[in-house]
């Protein structure tokens, strides 16, 4: 039998515990309700309760238990485990998740940013599943990102590393809730393209927007991408805007890294259609790195090339790049050592 | 007796090659002027009497002989070793430079950018001395810089990683020769002070500057630092101007990668005093990562801390780094092996 590892997306709205093995099967997924009103001791408990649970059904299988990995939302201190920022999980600040989940399973778990463990499962099974260094962008309610070089995550000195939405894209621009002034999350994020839909139907330019907003009380970025496909001027210049500081920074991380592989994930790349054409302007034009590396086609994987592409595990890819951490072990993180203890507190 | 390496420094003006041991005791230095008007072939072969001459000296010594690291400006393929772009060395493109310089010694070198050698050069002997993990800018005629991680250096794909010149810091900005707009190079090489000091004149806002330009034959970036360190207000914001685009381009690369160590470097870096403060004050409030990890006192070493430093080793930074990239050795570049073969040839 193939060795097995379970992983575990903890996030703001959303709980799953996965079961995976090493040529990436989804066997079995738990998802429930993140109940964060009711504690993190309650949601963490839960969280043990589903991983004790697809530990007993892998012990049946006789596949060695490669071990746990776990991605939250926020900065982790690596060295500690403790959750340093969490915006999506309220009351979660300096709290030592890691060992908190430790003590309750009895054994080590891999603790890691979820914009780092989607980029890890991209890389897995995903867009960058040919590249051993990549770079991932997530667009969701902000934007996150995470670095794979050689294989593995790129934590940086405190853990703090991959804070790709606080690039500077425009040093005047929108305030930031990080301090910062023209973030790239204030105009790639689902949460900027909704204030630049308020902001164009404010200034009378955007009419059907405007009606949108105040006739849709679920108005989202997904309203928006819809109605640029449907041809809405305002909504499209709202993506080439997304496009435009997408590109600034790619464009940058370009010349930086010289990586061969730029995966754009979260909700945002659903409307890949709508921003990609003006993020390639950009980088075409910013990064005479990638001029001199660019595909012959945009889309084809070629020995050498700059590929800039789509994210392909969807909300999934945090789950699996969760899984995939123990399975790689590390010297700081020897859990194939502990696995034996999981399984007997787990079995 | 210690080991030694050659190190080369090839500049657009001058060649230098040293002899250099273990220890990082430079031994002996050799400096001639690139006649670069002469032709690529007399320089390479200049370049390889000076190494067979220094190799002939390191001979008697009995000292195992690491090889030999020669660094260049412009960009290298690394896995051919052709010369790709390099303003300083007009004829060189597409030029097999490493190829040109092993036929004439009949032995392997390393060949790398003149940028990632200095970066090298301060992580080995200079201010990243302590620091595994370092950024290093290069604020020259133009802006170079250098990433070592995991202590070496970081390549990318195709040899074009460390390009921090061009990140964009002003995205409507000044026109760069790299087709881009708002390049960091055009507000922080010595080449954008001048400008700068040319457009502050030219608009009648600085008419001390505006006399030096007229009456100073040799007018230079070391000319308004001279007159910023004496008050003149004109002088003194450009380099605030230098200062803030620096400090855009550093918050980036520390939200990107969480680094211990970065270090400004170069003829430009000497007006550190005038354009520090101004960096410090972009990286405080554009990277919420540096303010999570400023140390107490900007100048001290401390654990988990970001420093944010000057070079140490002025313009012997590439020498010495050229001379200590054999000495890592690479799978890719077996240089011991071969170094019998360079004993052979050169004794």
């Amino acid at each position: 039998m193939p060795g097995f590892a379970i992983g575990v997306d903890l996030g703001g709205t959303n709980l799953r515990v996965a079961l995976v093995d090493e040529q990436g099967t989804l066997l079995e997924k738990l998802t429930t309700g993140t109940q964060v009103s009711r504690g993190r001791d309650r949601v963490i408990s839960e969280m043990c309760d589903d991983i004790r649970a697809l530990a007993a059904k892998f012990g049946a299988t006789g596949g060695e238990f490669a071990g746990i990995g776990v991605g939250v939302p926020g900065i982790i201190d690596m060295a500690t485990g403790f959750l340093r920022e969490s915006p999506n999980l309220p009351g979660w600040e300096n709290y030592p998740v890691r060992d908190a989940i430790e003590q309750r399973l009895g054994t080590r778990v891999v603790l890691e940013n979820d914009a780092n463990a989607a980029a890890m499962g991209e890389k897995w099974l995903g867009a960058g599943r040919h590249a051993d260094d990549m770079c991932m962008l997530t667009l969701g309610t902000g934007v996150g990102g995470g670095l794979i070089l050689n294989g593995r995550v790129w934590h940086g000195m405190t853990g703090m590393a991959g804070e790709l939405g606080h690039i500077t894209v425009h040093p005047e621009g929108q305030k930031c809730g990080c301090g910062n002034r023209g973030c790239v999350e204030q105009y790639a994020s689902a949460t900027a393209v909704v204030r630049m839909a308020r902001e164009l139907s404010a200034s009378g330019e955007a009419p059907e927007l405007a009606d949108a907003l105040r006739e849709n009380p679920e108005f989202s970025s997904k309203v928006v991408y819809q109605m640029a496909l449907q041809g809405d001027e305002a909504a499209r210049e709202i993506f080439r805007r997304v496009g435009r500081a997408l590109g600034i920074v790619v464009a940058a991380m370009i010349n930086i890294f010289n990586l061969p592989m730029f995966v754009v994930g979260g909700g945002v790349a659903s409307a890949w259609d709508a921003f990609a054409p003006a993020l390639f302007e950009e980088v075409r034009a910013r990064s005479f790195v990638y001029a001199a590396t660019a595909p012959s086609d945009a889309g084809k994987i070629e020995r050498n090339r700059t590929i800039i592409t789509r994210a392909l595990l969807g909300s999934d890819a945090g789950l699996f790049g969760a899984a995939r951490l123990p399975m790689l072990g590390t010297e700081a993180n020897p859990l194939r050592d502990v696995s034996a203890s999981a399984e007997r507190k787990t079995a």
